[in-house]
């Protein structure tokens, strides 16, 4: 019997992410049979299924997973950098990932999945919000659960906006955020371009 | 025959959206069947299908009636008081709202129908942004179209958090809103409690 790797089972498991995270968002949540979850994945519904419950635990799997992503950017590069992230993924696969998360909140057994999952990488995150405020990058007259909430909603609110096929500008979105939650002399002036014949004067 | 007033009429309409907005929020916009509306109704299908062509159209005129009502606050009220009425709005509602718009924005009926509506009130909302900068009461580094978008971000970002069920400090958000798209001299100052004794001094 040949010996299975380790790697070889995380790429293979990596693999029926790619795959079913493509007809999630071709087909929907509801629309991504199995059949479809195996001609996108190109395995049989027996090796899916060896590594993952059912469908919804390869969606939960999915929705971990950016979640995990967005974690690691914003503790290595940032806040600005998580935001830039969000504006290269997928749109339909958005669109599905924030459909299909707000119908299943009422699904217990969804939610038990989620939470168990989110408690790995939401701590990371309100961490972040804690020691940024600590270190002064923050501004201190409102606390940072709140500061984290506010950059949460502007972050999903652009994500719905994504999914619906809507433009905005993220760097301008960034300035905006920036002068929010900053502390008031990190925030930036209104830079007018200065004429070029005073500069040379 | 009995004549029947405009304003009975009016008021009739008014029952059948109050009543399917509750089975909605109850049911969901798939469990919400004809039967359960006329339960929450108390009106016939005949008497409910006299004033709307289906149920989609109930939905798209309850979806487009509270875009219409934010419209009227912003420009009665203005901002802060359109986000504080987002805080007063029945979550499972708000959920269902925003998981209907989502699943729907692929079905070319219903975007036809929410476009045309549309077309009446978002006008008003971006006139109110264009209005407002050039009044000086926003910041002019960022334009104006920029500025509505990141309003509405969050406002749809919170609207996703109060569907979730998970609270926040609207009077925080709308500080933080406040300095990132109000003019530099608009800004709350970081105010820290003085000490008592330093104030009678």
């Amino acid at each position: 019997m040949p010996k299975v790797t380790q790697e070889h089972l995380d790429a293979r498991r990596k693999e029926i992410l790619d795959g079913a995270r493509r007809a999630f968002a071709e087909h929907g949540y509801e629309g991504a049979t199995v059949a479809r979850l195996e001609e996108a994945t190109g395995l049989s519904r027996g090796a899916i299924f060896h590594y993952f419950d059912n469908k919804n635990d390869l969606f939960v799997e999915l929705a971990m997973e950016m979640n995990t992503r967005f974690g690691d950017i914003l503790l290595e590069r940032g806040l600005d950098e998580a935001f830039r992230a969000l504006t290269a993924e997928n749109p339909e696969w958005i669109a599905v990932l924030i459909e299909t998360e707000s119908r299943m909140r009422h699904d217990e057994d969804f939610v038990r999945r989620f939470e168990a999952k989110a408690a790995d990488a939401s701590p990371r995150i309100r961490d972040w919000f804690h020691d940024q405020q600590a270190a002064g990058n923050l501004r201190d007259d409102v606390s940072w659960e709140e500061l984290g909430r506010f950059a949460t909603a502007l972050l999903n609110g652009l994500a719905l906006r994504i999914a619906g096929g809507d433009p905005f500008d993220i760097e301008a979105m960034l300035r905006l955020l920036g002068d929010a939650i900053a502390p008031p002399r990190k925030r930036q002036a209104v830079r007018r371009p200065q004429p070029v014949a005073k500069q040379r004067k």
